[in-house]
């Protein structure tokens, strides 16, 4: 006789595939094991996707909740310049999920399982009201590979890939009558970004070839908002000159069909995934020899550290609450006044 | 301007402290790095402790719950012999709750912190209906110290410390009527075991001093269930002999008052977070140095494995089914007539 729990282990311990770091196979016991190697520094993030906060499963297939759950987490190593090894998932489940629409789930891990060269090692299951995943992403970096989350007055900003096409993908999906307005190919690359945004983890193992930057971090709540962060963090300005803002050719059409500034997608379209860097202008050239990335601005000192906006006529915008935070709309009424946009 | 989510993680990140493993200090990043030492392998394990499932609210402070949960965690370490370094926590707090209160379930932590001489060093925070703690633990072993899930017909088993007290501890506060029939030392060592469960990290290194034992777990579902699954996973029959399980004298007293067998709240008794292992009998002079550890039964050979209590009378009863299955509330109607207490 099995019990419930025990079957859907079971069930989940089969997307493990073998890996070298790993000295004992996954689903023997709770717990991952990872051999050290000397000169090398494990890396760890945790990340969750809740429905109702993170998605909403109308819009998504329970793959895409796995997918885009697994891709937020791998995000934040390719932050860091590490390489991931594996992850461990704690999924809460309703009591109306079958034992197939839970392995869907994991099916959605799949595509960057491939690409990563990474499966599941480990995690728990438990039930729940709505659909949570919460997923601890491990990966591996050289002790000075790290990069960290620094900026200095006078550092270029570079962007990996394009900005708002995310946002544009999810409006889209909530607004079909926008795909009237556009051609196919336009809506189909903005749902894309939204549904497989792909984590930049190959981007920067091979920018780290080339040169070292002075610090990073992955644009996951909006750029407006990550790099207000950032700024507030390093007591610098942000400044990202409107024209520069790579934006794809879809989110432009879009942008028109919205009526709105492409940079207001641009700037606002939270879980982007792309990578923000800081870097010393002499690395300018070494980055330039890359594909995919942008110069799009550069740091200055400044008293009042926020992320702004520079248009082509010289006037700036504060964009440091542009985006999405996760506990704003909870704690909103406790802070009167305290927001601007 | 800060934003809320802000806030809460500057709050939160005070509770880290240094560590000689952690060359970043947290807060100032998402992720958490871990430098590597040749020989050694990092163990990470998951646990989730969420309100309605894992714990109600009514009957735990917060500081309770934050506790419980990380002790949980921990001893998944500790059956695993390795040693803590740091730990991640995914918070999920609804709307209602304070930073005080936020705050408060991370009090919770700090006897373990203290301990186990650990901190937090990363986490994530989102929010939710209800309370959830998901945290994931970084230990340290040896590669050939770690204890698998293993065990051999033949072995002897051994459980530190003492059974059915945390089970009696939520007895009573569920039910305080019990409390006036008993001494109050009793009813305090009851409540104790069920809110300040300790993990046997620092019982688990020491025993590791005087031998390797074949394999091990942590209690956490109940003796009965947790001894189920070992028992399948090695094809084996495990035996716990009724007279020789530890019970506290203050569990004693309550079966009294609760007209149970002792032996049923010892069965039966979830998140006990003691140890059980499978020795070698040669082992057994090892065993008997160290303190706090019962030799309970022993393993043999089974075509249909189960965890079997044997009365003094010598009959045998299935104990497979007893303790807790997070999902077995959920998915109990989709399986009738499968399960037997």
């Amino acid at each position: 006789m099995i019990n419930r729990e025990d079957e859907v282990i079971r069930t989940l311990t089969r997307y493990y595939t073998p890996h070298p770091r790993l000295p004992v196979p996954s689903g023997a016991d709770d717990a991952t094991m990872i051999t050290e190697i000397p000169g090398k520094a494990l890396v760890l993030s945790v990340d969750a996707h809740m429905e109702g906060i993170h998605f909403e499963r109308s819009l998504l297939a329970l793959g895409d909740v796995g997918y885009r759950a697994l891709a937020a987490a791998l995000s934040d190593l390719a932050a860091m310049g590490a390489r991931p090894i594996t992850f461990l998932v704690n999924l809460e489940v309703p009591l109306t999920l079958s034992l197939k629409e839970i392995s869907d789930i994991y099916e959605g891990f799949k595509p960057l399982m491939k690409r990563f060269c990474i499966s599941p090692s480990g995690g728990n299951i438990t039930r729940s009201e709505r659909i949570g995943l919460v997923i601890t992403v491990v990966g591996e970096t050289s002790r000075e590979g790290y990069i960290p989350r620094e900026v200095r007055a006078g550092d270029l900003l570079a962007v990996s890939g394009d900005l708002g096409r995310s946002m544009g993908g999810l409006y889209l999906l909530q607004n079909r009558s926008y795909e009237e307005k556009l051609q196919e190919e336009d809506a189909q690359a903005l749902i894309e970004k939204f549904l497989q945004p792909v984590p930049k983890i190959h981007e920067m193992e091979r920018l780290l070839i080339e040169f070292r930057p002075r610090g990073g971090m992955d644009l996951s709540d909006g750029l407006g908002i990550d790099a207000g962060r950032l700024a507030r963090m390093n007591q610098v300005d942000l400044v990202f000159y409107e024209d520069r803002l790579p934006i794809h050719p879809a989110t432009h059409a879009l942008a028109e069909v919205m009526q709105l500034p492409p940079s207001t997608l641009a700037t606002s379209s939270g879980e982007e995934y792309e990578i923000l860097l800081a870097i010393d202008p002499s690395d300018r050239v070494h980055l330039e020899k890359l594909e995919g990335w942008t110069i799009v601005g550069e740091a200055r000192a400044s008293f009042e550290p926020r992320a702004v906006l520079k248009r082509a006529d010289g006037s700036e915008v504060d964009i440091s609450q542009r985006g999405y935070d996760h506990l704003m709309e909870s704690f909103q009424r406790e802070l009167p006044g305290n927001r601007e946009t």
